[in-house]
């Protein structure tokens, strides 16, 4: 992180310390758990929208605080997800890089979900 | 089924229940969270393989037989493996065109890891 952590206020240190795993240890059995939740799976979406900042207070808005904490946590803790500090909030971001490097193609077809035929 | 059920012994009437969504019943999230598990992801892996005959006694043989009973239900529920009966046993299959239909390119890129660079 570049910084001494016992120097930050303890709201810093807090949020600095939230863990991401490095692409490398991005397991593919945690990154599907994480999809696999119809809650999770919509802020993935909003994620996806190209061009729209997104951060923990403009996410999930229909669910009580705790519920959305514990989901961003597990997209951010299986790789899905990207929270950096900024300011006061945190921006989240979609790992699409890093996913596709190890499992190219997986996001965009969890995302593209083709019309059933008739 | 085509058959009356009450016409068969009652083992091949339990063999004939299982059950298997359609197609347009399919959910990702339940897809997700069945390949989330690694001993199920293997199964699907072995199930993978082109020109391999799989049956419920030649999958997984690692673990106990309960214990894959509950894995193979889990994919069959959520309509990633086909179960059919072949006399007294079961022939497994990846429902991979299914899948594919719904989400092309999922079900490839789940089990296409690529190296990590280093």
């Amino acid at each position: 992180m570049g910084f001494e952590p016992s120097a930050l206020p303890r709201y810093a240190r807090t949020v600095a310390e939230f863990e991401h795993p490095a692409v490398e240890d991005i397991e593919v059995s945690a990154v599907l758990f994480a999809l696999s939740d119809p809650a999770r799976l919509d802020i993935v979406r909003q994620l996806a929208v190209p061009g729209e900042l997104a951060t923990c207070q403009s996410v999930a808005l229909d669910m009580p605080k705790s519920t959305r904490s514990h989901h961003l946590k597990v997209l951010r803790e299986s790789g899905v997800v990207l929270s950096e500090p900024r300011g006061r909030e945190r921006l989240l971001s979609l790992r699409r890089d890093d996913l596709d490097s190890r499992w190219p193609g997986l996001l965009t077809a969890v995302l593209a979900e083709q019309p059933v035929a008739t």
